[in-house]
């Protein structure tokens, strides 16, 4: 269990496993964030107790600490449930990329304000979101994905034009080069628009690009081992939502088991996964921790 | 002063001034709103102290119980700032129109679900969005404006396909017909979107759709008589944005008294106009009133 493995209150997701296993930017970028009432990181981690939280060297995790790292996880994807396969065993995590956006115009009365004279912040990010779309859909593969799942207007009343606009824009690759590809055309996108819009680009902040991870040969054939045993019919797949792992593979081998899930629905009050299901994951676990464990020294 | 001038709490502006002017639509309406925490209009006004609020016709206004209504106001665009010009004299308001919109699709994680599997609620909204500007500027006239001031997306989450969006859109002209067609065309384009990307348009509510409001001509009469008493120079004008005034006009022959204001600005912080201007704009309330009272028998 990792602190923060969903993005809530800095924003950055598997804030936990990223610092133990060090990066340099990450220090850099929590230095400078802050949550919605604008209180910084280390002010946060500093009233919880955990001191001057900016010694981030003290929750390192050294290289080869570990000789295996195995995560159990729901699909989060149609695939399993779809085709009636209990276990997925993971090859590789995607890569994933955010991106956060402001725009800022002049504002001013949504009546008065002539259509001419207008450089509306929020319709700045209208297209930009559909630009988003677009590169993603351009990029050839159906391996691409991107979105904007956050966007927010100021000041956010029916009777004014929006003077900023924030987007908060997620993209990711199992390919890290044409995943980087979208990250640009989204940058360029973002400065066209603005110069047709006369808005100022004020933030074009990349939060995280992240390397895609390879799982460990010797795990995944661990966890085939452990589905044969156990009798149990298993697919091997790419995840394409990342997790703990893609950053614990920084400093260790890594593997992740899959289970189905109803839908493919995650982060949604209808996430749900099925008992039998849950078990079936826990004991290739089991079995694979055990197998692997036999083939220490 | 009238309670509620500005849409806040429940959305609507000029609740105040609507209800004294009688609005049977309006009653109906409120009885369905609620606020941004769900409370029903009629529960908060109850609480507040009203009794049972929904005995509208308690603040209705009879007709003929002014003999006239004018209203000082600054102007909220930039004409008379951009002319130099102290005193605008509104011949007529223009019609507004207020609609909310609400599109739902199935949501999802936003690595996990591929992009032709995907109905992006937000996405909808985005073009929603573009598409009011579009209608707008192929109205054919200068005087059509289209603002979406508010946009929200559930659940908000950078890793989260937007399950559900929020649109309040504003138009307005000074050609009520005009107004009404591009209110159609965005209701044509909220149906096809939703149709094209597979979401469902769970809302479309026209929120309020009013005539725009002439001013009375021997108010305005009277306004431009006390301009020349005073030797200030002044310029009839189009209201854009509305007011009270547009529904005392309904109970009451109105006129409307403007004056600069920095840059058009209004609804913003840098909202502002030079003491000098206020002081004249109170004269010329001043001196029109006195006009208007020694006309009455």
């Amino acid at each position: 269990m990792f602190t923060s493995e969903e993005p809530t209150r800095f924003g950055i997701s598997c804030l936990g496993s990223r610092l133990m296993a060090g990066s340099v930017e990450l220090e850099g970028l929590l230095k400078k964030t802050v949550d919605g009432q604008n209180i910084s990181f280390s002010d946060a981690a500093e009233s919880a107790g955990y001191g001057n939280a900016l010694h981030f060297s003290n929750v390192l995790l050294k290289k080869g600490s570990y000789s295996a790292f195995i995560e159990l996880h729901i699909e989060q994807g149609p695939l399993l449930e779809e085709e009636a396969i209990p276990i997925g065993i993971v090859t590789a995590i995607a890569a994933p990329a955010s991106i956060k956006v402001d725009f800022e115009g002049n504002g001013g009365h949504a009546g008065a304000v002539l259509m001419p004279k207008r450089n509306d912040a929020g319709l700045a990010a209208a297209e930009l979101a559909l630009a988003v779309e677009k590169h993603v859909l351009e990029s050839g593969s159906m391996d691409t994905v991107g979105t904007v799942g956050i966007l927010e207007l100021h000041p956010g009343a029916v009777n004014s034009i929006p003077s900023k606009s924030h987007l908060d824009i997620d993209t990711r690759d199992i390919d890290e080069k044409r995943r980087n590809e979208v990250v640009e055309k989204i940058h360029e996108s973002a400065l066209s628009i603005a110069e047709k819009r006369n808005v100022k680009l004020s933030e074009f902040k990349i939060v995280n690009q992240d390397p895609p991870a390879q799982s460990d040969e010797s795990i995944t054939m661990a966890t085939e081992s452990a589905c044969r045993h156990l009798n149990l019919n298993y697919k091997k797949m790419i995840s394409r939502a990342y997790h703990d792992s893609l950053f614990m593979a920084r400093v260790s081998p890594m593997g992740m088991i899959f289970i189905p899930c109803y839908k493919g629905y995650s982060h949604k009050p209808e996430e749900f996964s099925d008992i039998e299901d849950i078990a079936n994951g826990v004991k290739v676990l089991a079995l694979t921790l055990a197998k692997l464990s036999s083939l220490q020294p």
